[in-house]
Formats: C-alpha cells, sequence, structure tokens
C-alpha cells in the first residue's frame, strides 16, 4: 500500500491503529443488539483498531455469566476492529464476580448516578479478590474518587480513572502520581473542546470553563485521550439525536484541530491514543496496522441524518484518510471495506511489572508529500 | 489525703486525672458564656482534669482570632479544669489562618453538615500548611473520611477522627492503621451504649445496633473515649432538657458498668481516657494528679432538673468519689470544691517521634478496702 494522496496534496501523518479504551456501547447486553456493528464500524472507520468497551449500557450491563454472553454473542461477525469487554463491580455481583468471569474481562467501580454504588466494604473486597493481571477501571468523582484511590493504594492495586472531569479530580490524580500511587486516567474528548459555558443546560456533564482549564493545565497527567459516554449522555440531555457511534467521528478532527491551534502536538496524540492505552493495559500489537490522518484537510462538521454532533457547522483541521488493519486496507477516505470478521476479542491486562504507569514519549512518522 | 471510705467499704480504683479531647461548648465563641465554667466544672467533677474545647458551638465557632480571643476570655477565672482550645477549618479561613493563630492550637476540619465543609482543595492546603507540631482532627465520615485519610496520608500527617460511630469508618480505620497511616481515632460514649433501635429518631445521630457491634468488635481500635457533641445533639433532636454539661456525668458510670457487664476492662478505660490522648496529642502530665472511683457502688439516675439524660431509671454500677489536682482534693463525694482557677490553658501537640501512634496499655493501681 502506497501512502500516495491522489486528489490533492495533503500533510499526511501515519500513526499506530488508535485504540479507545472507554467505548460506550447503549444496549451492551441486549440480544442481538445492531450497536455493536455500529459503535466497532465507526471506530474502525475512524482511525481506533482497538476499543474496550464500558459494562454499563443504557438500561442493562455486563455484570454476570449471562450478560457477558449476550455481548460476546453480539461480538460474533460484528466485530469491524478488535474489541475487549468489561464487567461492572455491584453491590450484587462482587462476591460472584471471580466465579462467573471464567476468562477475567477488566472491571468498573461504577459511581454515576443512576447505577447501583457499590459501598466502601464492596469495593475494598473486589480489589482484594480480583486477579492481579485484571485491570480496574473506576469513573469516581470527588469524594468517591479519593475513596477508590486510598483502597486502591492499601490493596496496592493499579486503578485507572477513566472520563475526569473537573479540577478537583485532575489535581487529586496529579498529586496521588507525585506520591507514586498506581493510578491511570483519561479524559473525554468532548470535555477537552466543550464546557457549560459554551453549551447550556450541560452541567454536570460537561466541565465548566475553569474545570476544562484546569484539564489542559494539566495534560501531562491526562494518559489517555476516549470517547467515553459523554457524547451519548450530551445528546440525550439536549434531547438531540443520538446513535451508538455519536461522537467517535468528531475524535480525530477535534484532536487534530488543536495541532493546528498550538493546543497539543501530534505526539500528545499518540501517546493518549495509543502508547499509553497500550501500555497500561497491556494491548496486544496489532501486525501492520495504521493509520493515515491528514493533519491539514479542513473538513465541515455537517448535520448527519441520525446523529447530532455539537460541531455541526464547524469546520475543523485534519481527518483520517485510510485504516489499514492487519495489511488490509478496511477504510478509504470514506469508504469502509469491513466483513464484520476483523475484529478479534482481545482481553486487557494490567502490567505485571512494578515499573511507573506513566509512559514516555514516542516518536511518530510525519510524512510531507 | 487518704484514700478511705468512711461511709462504706468500696472497692475503689485510683485513675489519672482523665482527658476527654472531645468537649463541646455551646456558645464557644460568646462573650460572656458561662458555658465555659459549666463545662468545666461538670468535667472536674467527672474525673476529668483536662479536656480539649471543639471549635464549634451551636451557632458560633472558634475560627479566627476574634473568636479564640473571647474563648480565651471566658476561660479566665472560669477553668475548672486545664483545657486547650481547637481551631475549626473553613473554606473561607484556612488560608490566613496560620496567620492568626498566634500560638497554634489544633485544628478541627469540620463535616458536620451544617458547617461551611471545606474542599479537597482546602483541606490539602491544611494539611501542607498547618504547623507540624499542631495536630489535626476531624469528623469526617464515609467517603469525607476516605477523602481526608488520603490527603493525610500524602502530606504525611497524623489525623485523629472524633466520634467514629458506623462499621464503616472504624473499618476504614483499621485497614488504614495496618496499612501505616498515621491515623487515631475516638468514639464518644453514648454511642457505645445507645443505638437506633434503643432510641426512637434518632438516626443519622446514633449509631445503627449493627454499627454499634461493629464498633465493639474492634474496640482495639478506638484510641480514646470522648463525651463529644452526641449528648447535646440527642437530646436537641429529642427535644429534651439540655445544658452544657449534658452527657459528662454519665461517662464515668456507664464505663464502669461495662466492667461489671464484662465488656470493659478497667485498662480499656484507663487507656481511652488517659493514656492513649495523653500520647496522641502529648498533653502536660498533671502533678499530684488522680481520680478515685469505686467501681461497685451502685447508682440510680436520676431526672437532674436542668438536664436530660438517656439513662434516667436505669442503675449502673460505678462514680467519681474524689478528684485531686495537683494536690488538692477539688471534688469528693458530691462537693466540689474549686475556685475556677484551677485549669490552666495548655497546648495540644503531635508528637514529633515518628514512632507509632498507638499506645501499649499500662497497668492501673486496684485498692481494695
Ligand atoms: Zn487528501
Ligand atoms: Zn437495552
Ligand atoms: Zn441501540
Ligand atoms: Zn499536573
Ligand atoms: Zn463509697
Ligand atoms: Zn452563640
Ligand atoms: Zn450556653
Ligand atoms: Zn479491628
Amino acid at each position: 500500500i502506497l501512502n500516495i494522496d491522489y486528489k490533492t496534496s495533503h500533510k499526511r501523518v501515519t500513526l499506530p491503529g488508535l485504540i479507545n479504551i472507554s467505548a460506550f456501547v447503549p444496549h451492551v447486553a441486549e440480544r442481538d443488539s445492531e450497536d455493536f456493528a455500529q459503535v466497532t464500524k465507526a471506530s474502525l472507520a475512524t482511525g481506533f483498531t482497538t476499543i474496550n468497551i464500558l459494562p454499563i449500557g443504557l438500561t442493562d450491563s455486563l455484570q454476570d455469566a449471562r450478560t457477558i454472553a449476550i455481548a460476546r454473542s453480539n461480538g460474533k461477525n460484528n466485530a469491524h476492529c478488535d474489541y475487549s469487554l468489561s464487567v461492572v463491580v455491584t453491590e450484587n455481583n462482587s462476591l460472584q464476580l471471580t466465579k462467573v468471569v471464567q476468562e477475567p474481562d477488566s472491571s468498573f467501580i461504577p459511581f454515576i448516578p443512576f447505577t447501583n454504588i457499590p459501598k466502601m466494604a464492596t469495593i475494598s473486597k473486589h480489589f482484594s479478590t480480583w486477579p492481579l493481571l485484571s485491570p480496574i477501571v473506576t469513573d469516581a468523582k470527588g469524594t468517591d474518587l479519593a475513596t477508590v484511590l486510598l483502597l486502591a493504594n492499601f490493596y496496592n492495586r493499579a486503578i485507572h480513572v477513566t472520563s475526569v472531569s473537573t479540577k478537583e479530580d485532575i489535581v487529586l490524580i496529579a498529586l496521588s502520581k507525585e506520591k507514586g500511587l498506581k493510578v491511570t486516567c483519561d479524559v473525554a474528548v468532548y470535555a477537552l473542546f466543550l464546557n457549560t459555558k459554551v453549551i447550556p443546560n450541560s452541567e454536570h456533564l460537561l466541565p465548566t470553563a475553569a474545570d476544562q482549564s484546569a484539564l489542559w493545565e494539566h495534560l501531562e497527567d491526562i494518559d489517555c485521550f476516549t470517547v467515553g459516554t459523554l457524547p451519548y449522555r450530551l445528546a440525550q440531555t439536549l434531547g438531540k439525536n443520538n446513535t451508538a457511534s455519536i461522537g467517535i467521528e468528531d475524535t480525530i478532527p477535534l484532536l487534530t484541530n488543536a495541532i493546528n491551534e498550538g493546543l497539543l502536538s501530534l505526539e500528545d496524540i499518540q501517546k493518549r491514543l495509543y502508547t499509553n492505552p497500550q501500555n497500561i493495559f497491556d494491548i496486544p500489537k496489532q501486525p501492520d496496522t495504521y493509520v493515515e490522518v491528514e493533519i491539514d484537510r479542513k473538513i465541515l462538521i455537517t448535520q448527519r441524518e441520525e446523529s447530532w454532533s455539537p460541531f455541526v457547522g464547524k469546520t475543523l483541521v485534519g481527518a483520517v484518510s485510510r485504516v489499514v488493519l492487519r495489511g488490509e486496507t478496511v477504510y478509504l477516505d470514506g469508504g469502509l471495506f469491513s466483513s464484520g470478521n476483523n475484529g478479534n476479542v482481545i482481553f486487557l491486562k494490567t502490567p505485571a511489572v512494578k515499573e511507573p504507569l506513566s509512559v514516555k514519549e514516542s516518536t511518530s512518522q510525519v510524512q510531507q508529500q
């Protein structure tokens, strides 16, 4: 495959296959749901060759052998990219979780209001019983986050905090890292570019302008970028059109546009969408897999029929032009060439090595044509 | 002074002058309040020769130079026992606290609902700026407690948790001790003997029966016993007669009665009302000071005119018969011989030594006549 842009001459960069460690699948535990295909397709077409699926859907969640079997079955013939599943830790399942999950996936300690928030004793129990190599992720915030960090520290477990969105939380995480806790975190890309001042009625969902500034100030403490549940929940809250794939498409244009605006470097992006998630979760490397991004192509975000975007009408700079998965071009300039058999199930792992989890920068290739 | 009981022959034990590190003074920051005299008088008459005064009163609190000056002035000629003051950490005063408090008292990070609960950044700031030798006390519970413990650990500060009342909290403190955190705690004596099952309408104030069992199960993790705010707040909640001295008188009879019931040893009591608080807060030793307790004397708790007790009508075993402060008998069989000039201001300190804060048992003298 030659990296030639036949139509125009764009500045093109090649990145490894990107990783979204926080993918939301609305009907994750629903038999024959199409969401699985929709999310993996949208992910692949925008450069994500690996995703980790959050265990909590709109109404159901992955929490026992039955629901995990449904998700595995939905994944068969519907996986356009590699994916891992995770299971939710609840007040009700924590005791049996290590039994029902035969190949332990990563686990998720939820603190979103509508879930069955686990008590301190349950979290302690989970830290002390969950297989050492299986990751633990949480979306805890504020004092809940402090509780999870304290307990993780007591049990000497690594913890990944997903969807950090406040100054208080990023400061606490930065301090925790400084003090040697095994904590890593991600921020949803929407939270970097939208705030409550810009989007009315988005309180408790988007960061405030001050919180957002703090996130940018602490960029070095943010290990990964993710899509997360934020795009879906934002559309839902604002009463906008919604699909399982909402927000995924905007990710790369938003980030490359930030390069153009001097806010990020290409290395910042590669580190947080590949190198760090790959290291933190010991994600299997995909041979001959890469993503070509035209980082100077202007794209106008237009209203899609199915799904809203808060960036409609905006022109962003940068777009994925080609995705190659294990030697095959699966996406090229708008066309998806993927059968649904491209994706493999993978299992996230916490690296057993006792090294600090934060990861050095690695260089990326930049080609100019 | 001879230890002879002229009236009856009772089993009498001698204890050091007792310490209540959590004394509630309702109008603590009110000029010319009589509460100061009332609390120190009641304390002295029941064996407490040293008390630490909580900075939060009913409506005012000790939080700046002005309010501390008022409390000091109220203490003049009104202190029947030695006392220390403490200052409250709030969202508003934390920055100036180290400046306005010239001789740094101990500080208190409050989480009671009606106070101005400090944010995580404020607590961090306090841990990093408060003089190293000056103690930090909190009444944080649940996830707030976890937050305080995490931050105390980050800043390598000792923290004392007052008025622990739930299973979750005592388990977290026990775990924290096990993991090497510099944490100590106390339980209000009322919380050991009253629970929500016994006293209707006392939810969120008294422990549940299950919480209370957990406190007893973790007795070895409870460093101190205190009077605390619980008696006052309980009377207030139940609409009962109330005075500043409420609950103080019940303390020793409740504890010695528990010896009689096989729940506690005399050493358990001495450790938690003298040895541990003395060590944790480096409290100056009072020469020639001791308390005589008749541990087999039955006393019927009767309705006092001014102040309610939940134990009215109960017969308890054990009572203070004599209190000697610095060589002078200040209390003897119902008579208080104290001028109000007996008490000195003292300053609590966190021992600078890096030893574990938990303290070995020491023996007490037991005399049989
Ligand atoms: Zn192009
Ligand atoms: Zn569903
Ligand atoms: Zn769906
Ligand atoms: Zn930082
Ligand atoms: Zn007697
Ligand atoms: Zn007042
Ligand atoms: Zn008063
Ligand atoms: Zn224990």
